[in-house]
């Protein structure tokens, strides 16, 4: 188990795309949508995921239990999931050993980019790049299992 | 993935108790009781274990995908499970190298017991133990998952 530490933003510009230095595709759907206890089925890659995530307490660390599976099993699991989350993971260093995850989504979610970014504590300084937008970090909305359920381009 | 293919019967007396080889306690809850995309976390033993159960086509059989996981992490996520189902499973021979798993459950469910047998196809032929009672395979209010919703002591 990890406790997750994660501030989510919204971009002001495109200056992001030049500082990319990987993108990834990621299929993802929810096994459960419950907020106290999603269950996130993914495929990164070639690999497939099985995450489990608890409550949010304060909106930024909640519990985390990932485990890798068969790819052909997260095939299948997805096919048990109402709807399937189709976006592109941009990496950006955002120095000090940090990284800026950039997802870029497609589909029902098209039009939508989120940054966001793992701290090693809640406190921890956060970098500030010139294209970074406003803060939505516990936005409800923006959490991933929401934008499977009601996504962006119906907002 | 392996396909279940699942019998379940009442016991129409105490004639299995004599025949038991082995009895472990079981905990386990649900981090999703959807028919259709079961999360099952079970301590068994000193084992933990993540379980998700597809929908149900015919009441026998439906898709599993079982992974072992770290007992603390099974501890921490059976506390995120909204109740948790108490019970001790009895195996009990039943020839031909299948095995009658008899479920004696405690706390809200106290009195429920339920035998049942994993098959090798859909037209196995039936070991008829003198003890066994009515079939209720395919009954929900029997899933393991419902009883943490409606427990055998409110029905």
């Amino acid at each position: 188990m990890a406790t997750e530490i994660e501030r989510k933003y919204l971009l002001a510009s495109d200056g992001w795309r030049a500082e990319i230095s990987q993108s990834t595709r990621i299929a993802q759907g929810y096994l459960s949508t419950e907020p106290g206890r999603t269950v996130r089925v993914r495929i990164k890659g070639a690999g497939g995921f099985l995450t489990i995530k608890g409550a949010s307490l304060d909106g930024m660390s909640r519990a985390e239990f990932e485990y890798p599976v068969p790819l052909s099993d997260a095939e299948a699991m997805l096919a048990l999931c109402p709807s399937v989350l189709d976006k592109t993971r941009h990496l950006v260093d955002a120095g000090n050993g940090l990284v800026w995850e950039i997802d870029e989504f497609h589909g029902e979610n098209a039009g939508l980019i989120v940054a966001e970014i793992e701290l090693p504590s809640v406190d921890a300084p956060m970098p500030q790049p010139g294209w970074l937008g406003a803060e939505v970090t516990g936005d409800k909305r923006y959490y991933n299992s929401q934008l499977t359920l009601k996504p962006y381009t119906q907002w």
